[in-house]
């Protein structure tokens, strides 16, 4: 099965920490556990080798756009997600944003504001670490906004999404999908490791405790902006190894549907005698 | 009657030459026209000063947005507009953001994407000098996009301006109204007068061709886009000073519509001491 198809959010999602642990490899059964992720990390690195040449191709073009969102509760693997897929791919084409809490200048603004400026522009793969679902997450669990104005906002996102779809660009959004108690060792391990403390936020426990709601305003948000030309794709994602082998596939099945190819050779300047 | 109602493009609007000359001031029937612009240019002066005051309102309440949209023929008068009423507005509420013809990274991306940026914050005025709509103008007529995508685009901007208004923002758009005669006659003077040729472009004459097929594709891109929260107003521009007093007017009539306000005062702030 394609991994589009495998990976797409089904109708009614209900978020369950049973279906963030690793579906093992069909023929991984019975491998140790190290074993299995030094394969999956070998699978991904021919992947992205793989999507390395579709990329160039689609610098080449200059037609399509491919945005990629990455959204997830804390430690869900961002980062990680970026630094291991996109590692091979030509900067060139590649532009990385990251969406942290507003600035007062960006809060003065309607939400799409600050995102428009970084969507891909053509021959470009884009990648949003966070992006304008933030805004129908955080405010809505901290009740700042009501059901309405988050309605609302379900139908800018899809009104903006379905504008950036006509206009050439082929979204591909992830909800990188964690267990309540597999953050609880991210969590821990990021304060008992002198390296990792710096990426501590006491923040991060607070949003923690609303760990519930936020399960909840990921569900509905997904359900409300899932759509054929905007899809959201839930990665298990409590294994590392293996959410990157999932993300992998699924970003090579979305550029090999694209029929990518280099330009035809232009016969004037094959002919051409630099002097 | 309100400049507002006034103003506003009618369903099924014609752009017809003749209403592009200046409707006299009741009180001017009879005076000489020297008399007229130096008494037009009084009234401007005296609404400039109401609307600045408003502005600053505005400013201090940081809540709503206000966009004027300047959008006309080459010569119409976009930047005497520009720089007849806003002089003495606050340059820190103020954007005043200019369009050309897309550069090829704008042109890579979405049509929108080189204008969300430029949007009024909270507290702000912004004005557009050119704007998104030049996208159903200048393509359409050079027949680079079809009637299918030219209404796919109407229909973005109406959800951009949907989105905008929804989230605050006050939108005023302005299609500065001149004759055909009028235009010859100030390309002329570009052209003879040594200090204006400079901003004479042989484009100019080019576009100047295809002035029927210009004025269709307004009339269209109006009447498709023209909403009770995003409204076109026709200003009649052969006359620089009546230009700006209707503008002016209608600004003013705008902003008091606004029912804006300085803040209410903090005790601890007056009670407090500076020492």
């Amino acid at each position: 099965m394609k991994a589009r198809t495998r990976l797409r959010a089904r109708p009614g999602l209900v978020l369950r920490d049973d279906d963030a642990g690793a579906t093992p490899l069909r023929d991984d059964d019975g491998r140790p556990k190290q074993q299995v992720k030094a394969h999956e990390r070998k699978l991904t690195d021919a992947l992205t080798a793989k999507i390395a040449l579709h990329q160039q191709m689609l610098f080449s073009q200059r037609k399509r756009k491919v945005l990629l969102v990455l959204q997830g509760m804390d430690t869900s693997g961002k980062d990680g997600t970026v630094r291991a897929l996109f590692s091979r791919i030509n900067p060139m084409g590649l532009r990385a944003a990251q969406f942290r809490a507003p600035t007062a200048e960006e809060a003065a603004h309607d939400f799409l504001w600050r995102i428009h400026p970084h969507v891909p522009g053509a021959g470009d793969i884009a990648i949003f670490n966070r992006s304008h679902y933030e805004d129908v997450l955080v405010p809505r669990v901290q009740k700042l906004i009501d059901e309405k104005e988050c309605k609302r906002r379900y139908a800018h996102i899809a009104d903006f999404e379905r504008m950036l779809a006509e206009t050439g660009t082929v979204i591909v959004k992830v909800f990188l999908h964690i267990s309540k108690d597999e953050q609880r060792k991210r969590l821990q391990a990021r304060l008992d490791d002198p390296e990792k403390q710096w990426k501590f936020d006491d923040n991060d426990l607070v949003q923690r405790k609303r760990w519930d709601d936020y399960q909840d305003a990921y569900q509905r948000a997904i359900g409300a902006t899932d759509a054929d030309h905007a899809p959201w794709y839930v990665v298990p994602a409590d294994s590392k190894t293996h959410r990157n082998l999932l993300i992998a596939r699924l970003l090579l099945d979305v550029m090999e549907g694209l029929d990518l190819r280099f330009p035809d050779t232009d016969a004037r300047l094959s002919a051409l005698k630099v002097e």
